[in-house]
C-alpha cells in the first residue's frame, strides 16, 4: 500500500507531530508513505525577518499569487528545502521512522517550465507583461529514487522545490503531491488540510467520482479548488482515490484512508 | 573508485562552478564521488541578515569556536541544508550529473553527540560552564544509503548536519568528510581548500605517513592542524589516501587525486 501525503502550511505549524504520529503508524504497518510539505506562510515570516517583501500578483481571471524573484527564492529554498523539511525529518527519525529528506531538484525528481513571462493586472488594473519570476509548472516527474527509498524502508520527505533549465524553482506542493502519486502508482494521495474536506453549500461532500470533482471545482473557493482538480486528475492518471481530509484530528492519516473526508475515486 | 570530497565555506563562494566541473569529470569517468560542503561564512552572513548575533566562545585551551544557539541553529539548518546544498544539487544536475542533497539527519547517516555542557572562558578570561548549544561531534554513520546511492549512479551531496537525540545539530564539516569516507571504505578523501595544502616552514609538505601527520598537526595552525588529524584518522580506519590540496586552481579533484597538494598514506 503506497500513500502520498500533503501537508499544507498551516496544519504544519499546528499539528505536525500529531501528524508525523499518524505517519509513523502507518509505517509501522507496512504501508510506504512519501510525505510532500508546504510551508508558505513560514517562507513570508522569514522574508519579512530579512526585510524582504513578499510579493504577490494577480491574473487578469483574478488569480492572486505569489511572485518569487530572486531574493524571495533564496528565503523559500532555505525554509522549505532546510528548516522544514529536515525538522520533519528529524521528528520522523526520532520516532524510529527512517526519513530522507529530499526536493524536487534532487535526481531531477520533479521538472518543471519556468514562466518566462506572465500577464498580471496591476494595482490600476491595467494588464501588464513582467517577467515571470523563479516560479514553476511541474511537467515532468522521475520517481526512480523515490521508489528505491521507499522499497528499502524509507519515507522521502519532499520539499516543493522543482528544477527548471538547472534553476531551483517554486512549486506549487498540491501539485507535487499529484504527480509524485501518479508517478508511482500510488494506492492513495491523501490531502491534510485545516478544514474536514470538500465543503459545498454548508455540507461536507463525501464521495466524489473524477467527473464530479471537476465539475465541483468551478464552484468553490480559490485553494480548495486547486486541491479538487489535482485529485480529481491523479484518480484520472491512475492513482486509486484521492482523499481530503482534516489534519487536525487525532490519527489524520489512518482517518482520511478510511473514508473520513471527501473521497475523489473514479 | 570511490572518493569523498569536502568543500569549505570560502572556496564554495567563489570556486563552486569551476569545482563542481572537476566533480562532473569524475562522474564522467566513472568515479563515485560524495560531496561534502561546509559553509559557515554564509551563516554568519545570514544571521546578520536577520539581526542575530553570530556567538563564539572560547575554550580554557585558547580555541574559539562557533556557538550554535537555537536561533542560530535555525539559520544554520536553513543554510546548509537548503541554500548551499540544493544550489550544489541544481549546478550538478545542470551539468548532468545526478545529485542528491542530503544532510547527516536523513536516514540517521551521522549521529552525532551533543555536548550539554560546556567549559568555556569569558570575556574577563573566568572559567565557566554553559549550556552546550546545537553543536555535536559525530559518534557514528550510517552509509547504507550513501552506499545505495552511489551504486546507483548519483552523487550524494551531503550538508554538516547531524542527529542526535532527535535534534538536528550542527557538525564540523571536515569531520563529515572523515567519518564518510571510513564508513564506504573510499579510495580517496580530497580536502579542497584556499591553500595548496599543508604548508610548514614556508614550505608545501608533499607526502606524510598519518604518524608524521599527527606530529605535524601539533605544530600548525588551527583549521588546517583539525583536517590534518582528521585525514590521519580516516587513513588509520582505512581509507586509502587522504590529500589536501587548492581548490583554486582547474580540475581541482583531478589533480588533488594526482598527488597535487599533501597526502597523507599509511
Amino acid at each position: 500500500m503506497k500513500v502520498v501525503v500533503k501537508v499544507g502550511g498551516r496544519i504544519l505549524k499546528e499539528g505536525l507531530d500529531n501528524i508525523l504520529e499518524s505517519v509513523a503508524g502507518l509505517y509501522r504497518s507496512g504501508y510506504r508513505v512519501v510525505f510532500v510539505h508546504g510551508g508558505g506562510d513560514v517562507v513570508t515570516e522569514y522574508c519579512k525577518k530579512m526585510g524582504i517583501e513578499s510579493k504577490f500578483v494577480v491574473s487578469p481571471s483574478g488569480i492572486r499569487s505569489r511572485y518569487t524573484d530572486r531574493q524571495e527564492l533564496e528565503v523559500y529554498v532555505m525554509v522549505m528545502a532546510g528548516l522544514i523539511n529536515k525538522t520533519v525529518v528529524a521528528r520522523l527519525e526520532r520516532r524510529e521512522v527512517k526519513a530522507v529528506g529530499l526536493c524536487g531538484a534532487d535526481a531531477s525528481i520533479a521538472e518543471a517550465e519556468r514562466k518566462k513571462r506572465i500577464l498580471v493586472v496591476d494595482e490600476k488594473g491595467r494588464k501588464r507583461i513582467i517577467e515571470g519570476g523563479y516560479t514553476g509548472r511541474i511537467v515532468r516527474v522521475n520517481t526512480e529514487i523515490v521508489e528505491t527509498l521507499l522499497k528499502q524502508g524509507y519515507v522521502p520527505v519532499v520539499a516543493p522545490i522543482a528544477i527548471g533549465d538547472g534553476e531551483l524553482l517554486n512549486v506549487d506542493g498540491d501539485q507535487m503531491a499529484s504527480r509524485l502519486a501518479v508517478g508511482i502508482s500510488a494506492d492513495a494521495l491523501v490531502f491534510l488540510t485545516d478544514v474536514p474536506g470538500i465543503i459545498y453549500e454548508g455540507k461536507l461532500v463525501r464521495k466524489l467520482s473524477t467527473k464530479e470533482a471537476e465539475a465541483l471545482a468551478q464552484k468553490i473557493g480559490f485553494g480548495m479548488n486547486r486541491k479538487v482538480m489535482l485529485a480529481a486528475e491523479a484518480v484520472e492518471q491512475g492513482v486509486s482515490r484521492a482523499i481530503i481530509a482534516s489534519g487536525m484530528v487525532d490519527n489524520p492519516v489512518e482517518r482520511a484512508l478510511r473514508g473520513e473526508g471527501s473521497v475523489i475515486e473514479s
